[in-house]
């Protein structure tokens, strides 16, 4: 997301120009990454996936503790209204709430409001070079053991991500005692013999709502999915891996430590799963799914 | 630090009231908690151990491969500059450096001034309360692996602390399989047959620059003091456990699980070793230490 700063976002009770919004220095965001956050993509004006993205953010906010403080109906209302406020259309739309200001005390502020911030702006497709296929590297998860946690506190993910891109690779993919966890912002498949492997939901990965739809698609279309640990080794051997996220859809990674994958070439799997992908979007932009 | 509105910080180059200073919500601090900070005791308006801090930040700053905006010369004219701003005397002092305002990318922006960020404000001495001896309780630590690096991404930290809190005790004490690793804002000491041992540096805990000097003055003062691994066994059999913190400085501990420490009293090494550092604190604070 590029953050122009002339589009309209959304604070504490405001539509406001990015540019004015301002938070205090002793947002428990700024001062403790004390908050979480949904990605939502929005296709036609409309908000993609939103009933799977606000139970993913309740289950964030159960995650550290902070009741939600909007109805689902309301931040409905509330996001649509920023996404028309942006020009409508397709668009990447980013919300973040913290347990907002208090004194910097590590325990839970008392009677504190917590901060409501969200901005969307016009995205353009996937770019063709991604759909190509992308380099990936692998690296160490070293995080927290929340990662089931949409938690704004990335810094780790931002140091794995900063060893793909100087290795010139566009994701780092994450194995932790041997085995695959997920992308630094995405979620991991692999393809072996026509089978797709995907690692199953647990406190060690995002419960990614476009791999859930990903695992979806494949099942209501006789393409063989299994969620289940993936090795290292496996990794490596697999005829196919693919990233992904509410942003970049499904991506094929054709290198993995400079290593070629599938051919260099996105693989006929993905072929297949990505077509099914761009059809249910398709149905969802023309109000055919909801 | 309780961050009252009407002290002075310094926020990027000026300084100014504390209920004025805002930064912008696509700050990295707020959208990423991609920053580092440190707290300093300020006694008789001096800053107490600033080299020690400043050497730290500086590792802090290379953990998370961000390059120091200044030099020591011009942080300790900074903080210094900012003591006097709010009166001098005895305060708490907290800096935080974020990677500053970009668009959301995980990869580390180009060009992208840092934010920095200070604050400090008189605060009196350590509750009798506190000396008297505090409650903790044991959680699993669940952190990251480079908590070496005084990162603001907090959240964990936060999340075990209220666990404290909720239990109605001070602290909670990390155990990382089965060994001590650190407090949620302190380090841990124990002290065996009038043996004192805190764990070593390692990439699982913060190097306290009180921790430091408490094994430095138990050494120049003919207390037995060892760095070494201290397992949940060790910990729950102690004569005594303490915390360090630059605020707090040594505390100790005479509930752990709600069971008894050291008959519920401070101990008589916690006695002696808190009279050494209050010694050294009081010859800083008249100017005959640096």
């Amino acid at each position: 997301m590029t953050a122009e700063q002339d589009v309209t976002v959304y604070l504490n009770g405001n539509f406001l120009p990015a540019a004015e919004a301002k938070i205090s220095v002793m947002d428990r965001g700024f001062i403790f990454g004390d908050g979480i956050y949904e990605v939502i993509p929005v296709y036609g004006g409309r908000l993609f996936r939103l009933p799977h993205h606000l139970e993913r953010l309740d289950h964030s906010l159960q995650g550290i503790r902070l009741a939600n403080p909007l109805s689902h109906a309301s931040w409905q209302q509330l996001l649509e209204q920023l996404v028309a406020l942006n020009g409508g259309g397709d668009q990447s739309l980013y919300l973040q709430i913290t347990r907002g200001v208090a004194p910097r005390e590590h325990s839970f502020p008392h009677d504190t409001a917590p901060t409501v911030f969200a901005m969307s702006q016009p995205v353009g497709p996937v770019p063709e070079s991604l759909r190509q296929g992308i380099a990936a590297v692998t690296v160490e998860d070293f995080r927290w053991q929340l990662c089931h946690i949409k938690a704004i506190a990335l810094l780790p993910n931002i140091l794995l991500r900063q060893q793909a891109t100087d290795a010139g690779a566009y994701e780092a993919i994450m194995l932790r005692d041997g085995f695959v966890t997920e992308g630094t912002a995405s979620n991991v498949f692999i393809v072996n013999n026509g089978v797709v492997l995907t690692p199953p939901h647990s406190n060690l990965l995002l419960p990614g709502v476009t791999r859930d739809l990903v695992v979806e698609l494949c099942r209501q279309n006789g393409v063989p999915c299994v969620e289940g640990a993936i090795s290292d080794m496996q990794l490596r051997d697999a005829d196919e891996i693919w990233l992904t996220s509410s942003s970049r859809e499904i991506i094929p990674v054709t290198r993995l430590d400079d290593q070629p994958i599938s051919s260099l070439r996105p693989g006929p799997v993905w072929q297949k799963v990505s077509e099914l992908y761009q059809q249910y979007k398709q149905a969802f932009r023309e109000g055919e799914v909801t």
